[in-house]
């Protein structure tokens, strides 16, 4: 018997996701090629070289905890990202490099987290975040963010669920599921209360840095948990979302407190031990200078594009849909009604899927733990905005001709 | 504080072999290129195009499972392997993809070990396979081989070591850091002992099929734990040692028992979701018939060269030398002694890294639990044997020069 609860969302798209003709709920921003980081770089002669692997000799990466250039690129990029009089210098020795954000999360939690402790877990959110500490053994408390209220936290309530042996709060920003973000003033509470019981934070912000709803000079734009000005703080990130590179499975670990990433470097000998020369070396020129700009200029286009699309959708269907306009992140949180109840969120999206081709994902199945969150389902604004305006289409068909069969929950 | 033990071999080498101009102890098979798999394939045109990466959407690969040429790759390598009469057909149901054995260990590990359970584990071996069932709860008991018997085992001892909560044996067949094998017959003991009480047989196969001590047709040639009949085993693999591909990350779990299977694919979700494509391509190109082959034999040749190198090593220091020739993998164990008392294999190690440039694996200290075989270190026989030999004349030097001042074991 495995110790660990079902993976809902991972198993949910391995399962319908694949063969399915319209996509409506990936969170990752369309992919991209080789071919295609070549020509959208600055230096497309230098792109392509550093993406010719023919003569590299395919041994561990050295040093282990990820490549020099990797490291120092993804520095760079914390640097830049951080508001003005709050800017920490971020260093390759603060970063481990991961095959993908998954393992990171991975090797934190394991690292950090035995059974004798209690964690606090931002919810809804991505399930390993909370899943993995109950499987290591720790009690775990959910901050609940209030869907009435535009996914809105209380820092009072997190106050109320600390207790003497809370050893981490766990946040996701931005968010996977809803696509809202916890505003930088908001963040300054979770820390200092953080700082005052010398609870550790840990981010994971798998989505940074799409922040399409709100321009990130704005003073609610949230810094990198780094950038806050506490040390004992983690962030986790990857290339597959907001980079496009789902493929290479490259991610990372971040951490101003030595002792955090020695601790996580330990466990990742254990998990990891190094990350593929190939995959580090399409993460390092993805996130050159002459490439990342590029990127995330056309990532964060895509994300309006599709935010504006499913807003029209949403308008048009508001008999039946509601949502949360997602700002940042590639994720919303859609919430289907009839006759005033909320919908069977596995049925809408199995006969979503039997009658229009299209993928979506049950909200209450892969975010709330098969309770929470009656009637949504997850879906994407990072995809090609072509694809997503015709599965809208297929999706506005099924809405005038099934969405009547659909079942509302029994709950 | 981690809750696991520090990976002592691995945090060696990451510390000292990086930077050493003679690695003597790296447990790979000499690393190839992009551009050596090419030139070695028996069809150019078709390997270049299948490692042109360049117009691949870097999407997550689909399926989950692993992509279905490796997997049918793979599930070909294990056919082939089998002793005719004993052969059993793996296919691609059978197998998981994973980011190397380190990553296919930890998943079989994670998923199957719990709390309550009791493991029994093949020693001398990689720490991984005793450590991550400690960390996750489990009792471990040490089914220990004889360094004076050719690293035997007894059979009759692992009987003994059985309790009624024994969940599962681990074996390491070809085994790190000792370069012998379990031979068929008592592989068949072990299984027969395991289906007797329904316990659950694991071989880390890592170092499969490097058998240059003894031919694959010998009766004492062992098969992969698969193919001996039991329903209830799960092999690993990996890419990074007799495939000469560490830098591409690529593993996989192979196992008879749906169950299995499913169990470990569950956890993989919350470890790992899917392999990179990239890793996947080269893996998949390396495995292929007309590749595999080339590989192989280059790489027998190889430990074949090296092994008779150390043999000739020793014999000339038989004063201070001693070891098992090591018949499959690419590693083994050589006792360093001095006025009939082992040496301190820490200090032997850092003095030759000191005074001779050579790279040596400390084995009490990275094997040894710090306490068991005093005066070993560990070597690797899958390097390239014209940078052997230059590091053994380096190490003839040391031992002429300097060895007299390395201090005997305290213990």
């Amino acid at each position: 018997m495995v110790l660990i609860a079902p993976f809902e969302v991972t198993a949910w798209v391995d399962e319908h996701a694949h063969n399915v003709k319209h996509d409506l709920a990936g969170s990752v921003c369309a992919p991209l090629s080789i071919k295609d980081l070549i020509e959208l770089s600055r230096q497309s002669d230098e792109t392509r070289k550093a993406l010719d692997f023919n003569l590299i000799d395919l041994d561990y990466n050295s040093p282990m905890q990820g490549g020099y250039k990797l490291r120092d690129n993804l520095a760079a990029l914390y640097s830049i990202q951080a508001h003005g009089d709050r800017k920490h210098t971020v260093t390759r020795e603060n970063i481990l490099t991961c095959n993908a954000g998954i393992d990171a999360n991975h090797i934190v939690l394991a690292a950090l987290i035995g059974p004798t402790d209690h964690v606090i877990c931002h919810y809804p959110t991505y399930q390993q975040l909370y899943e993995v500490p109950r499987s290591l053994g720790a009690e775990v408390s959910l901050w609940r963010s209030d869907p009435a209220n535009g996914w809105k936290l209380d820092v009072g309530v997190l106050r109320s669920l600390v207790k003497h042996n809370t050893k981490m709060i766990i946040l996701n920003v931005p968010q996977n599921p809803t696509g809202v973000i916890i505003p930088q003033w908001q963040l300054e509470e979770v820390v200092a209360l953080a700082r005052d019981r010398g609870i550790i934070v840990f981010c994971d912000e798998a989505f940074r840095p799409l922040f399409h709803g709100i321009s990130s000079s704005h003073p609610d734009c949230p810094d990198s948990i780094v950038h806050l000005g506490y040390e004992k703080v983690v962030a986790t990130g990857t290339m597959s979302k907001g980079f496009s590179l789902p493929g290479i499975r490259a991610g990372w670990i971040v951490s101003m407190d030595p002792q955090i990433v020695r601790d996580c470097f330990k466990m990742r000998y254990y998990t990891t031990t190094t990350v593929s020369q190939l995959n580090e070396a399409v993460a390092s020129e993805a996130l050159d200078d002459r490439c990342v700009h590029a990127i995330l200029d056309r990532n964060l286009a895509n994300c309006k594009s599709n935010v504006r699309a499913w807003q029209d959708f949403i308008t048009e269907h508001e008999w039946a849909c509601s949502w949360t306009q997602p700002i940042a992140g590639t994720t919303a949180l859609v919430k289907f009604h009839r006759d005033g109840r909320p919908v069977d969120d596995v049925k809408l999206c199995l006969l979503a899927q039997e009658k229009a081709d299209v993928c979506l994902i049950p909200g209450r199945k892969c975010f709330g733990d098969g309770v929470d969150f009656e009637g949504y389902v997850r879906i994407g604004v990072g995809l090609h905005p072509t694809r997503v305006r015709e599965g809208l289409s297929k999706l506005a068909e099924f809405m005038k001709e099934d969405f009547s069969s659909v079942p509302c929950s029994s709950n």
